[in-house]
């Protein structure tokens, strides 16, 4: 792979994501950075701010023009950051397959990895390289107009490369990922990715959905003491990317419910019990585990 | 009341609350603010840093010379600050009821209000004045060493007032509350504050617990977004007074508990069934409803 300041970037989906991608590159000095997306007006705001260069207003039935507008301009990226939806980055890849540039490098910055690996995988021409992989970032407030609020500092990054990936393509995402603003990288498969991120973000996701749905009281906040706060603030989701993200990693996501459940099952025996020193150290040990965390 | 700035203020419990009370009336100027902490270090470091005025070592087996500089103490208050544990408070104003100045204004910071309404209630001296308070700030790292960084900027504060609190008294302490940087101060009974606190607060900490208390991995972190990390920083919990909160607001925690049990079975069900549709919807009333409050 050529030094990123010889690449042309190419980025499929301007939104909360995509708009802080592109944010994070610019600076980098790529030779020029495109964008794809379904929404002229976050197109023209992306160039008249100078965070993209062009931009094609693609979709599936914009017609021929914007096919081959499209086309044309995934023909000169040396680099690719898909940053759409799980069902729609699937559609992209089976569609656009040929449109790639030889020798590209395409990532993605999805929060599910198995079924995109498997889907993408299957139809990958050899001379591609794609890497998938999930920036833990982004905001309950999405949309292009607020990524320049999306930070990137010294947040984890998640790839999860395939075996065919090109060693020298791997070193060369990584070193840009740190240049971007991440901190650390971990690679591992997309099995583990997502075990783990039904844990961390999806689980995390329905309780904060949980506590507001049973809850109908809008001045609650009066009440609030931050916690409340930080719980549920992640509930202002996306609903059909979580929709998508819930019933794409359904079997570990309701695992790690069930797993919730029994625990905090366990913590509703005793306080109904009354037993207040097995609660208390109880509580302990989720503290010290929680101390020995990071974060 | 007089003004602040003509009253001897104690403070009985000089822990991460106590401590940040202490800090935000200092620049009120009142005459000088006095101390009761059963530990000296404590007690020397905030006479050092001028924090308090004057400190007395105290406790229930500290012998008789500790129990008359106590009751001293409190006879030169005009205004009383209670900083210690539920449990603790109500043993310590069943014991010095008689050592409060005649005329003061007491008042408390504890999570929980009717056992403690109840409790002093019986006992309250005709002479004194007594204003259940919870201001809504804290940290997960407790401690007198914490006390700076616990902010009181803009947060919440309520007030259970008892039927015979002169109005004059709670004018006086609701423009203290303001100047000690507090926002709104919201005025309930104590039976409606252990209902709204049973879900902003405590059902809040046993989410956190029981989400920390079902994953074993220190590593996990490293796929942590964010969410994760906010839903579970409350987890570093002070075990034996959340033990106290949680048994004692036994009744209304288990319908909220169960409340929200009920919300999370159903998206439970919904993801299990694979109802995007209607997943997706109930999602969006979720955002909807969530947008709509604030904090």
């Amino acid at each position: 792979m050529k030094p990123i300041e010889d690449c042309v970037v190419g980025i499929v989906g301007l939104g909360l994501m995509g708009g802080a991608v592109a944010l994070a590159l610019r600076p980098l000095k790529p030779v020029s950075i495109l964008a794809l997306d379904t929404d002229c007006v976050t197109l023209d705001a992306a160039k008249a701010g100078g965070i993209i260069d062009e931009g094609v207003l693609a979709g599936a039935s914009r017609g021929r023009e914007s096919d081959e507008q499209t086309a044309a301009l995934l023909g000169r990226c040396d680099l690719v950051f898909l940053c759409i939806n799980p069902a729609t980055l699937i559609r992209f890849m089976d569609t656009r397959m040929d449109a790639f540039r030889s020798g590209a490098l395409i990532t993605d910055i999805a929060g599910i990895k198995g079924n995109i690996v498997t889907a993408v995988e299957k139809n990958l021409r050899p001379d591609l390289d794609f890497i998938p992989g999930h920036p833990m970032a982004g905001s309950e407030k999405g949309g292009f107009a607020r990524a320049e609020y999306c930070s990137f500092l010294n947040r984890n990054y998640i790839l999860t490369p395939l075996k065919r990936n090109k060693p020298e393509n791997l070193d060369f995402l990584k070193g840009l990922i740190h240049r971007m603003g991440f901190g650390r990288i971990t690679e591992t498969t997309a099995e583990e990715h997502d075990r783990k991120i039904a844990f961390t973000s999806q689980l995390c996701h329905v309780i904060a959905a949980a506590l507001i749905d049973c809850e109908a009281d809008k001045e609650i906040t009066r009440f609030g003491g931050g916690s409340f706060e930080d719980l549920t603030r992640i509930a202002m989701l996306n609903a059909p990317m979580w929709t998508e993200l819930f019933l794409e990693n359904k079997t570990e996501l309701l695992r790690r419910i069930e797993q919730f459940e029994g625990s905090l099952d366990a913590l509703k025996g005793l306080i109904a019990g009354g037993q207040g020193e097995a609660l208390e150290q109880r509580l302990n040990a989720v503290r010290e585990r929680r101390s020995a965390m990071n974060g």
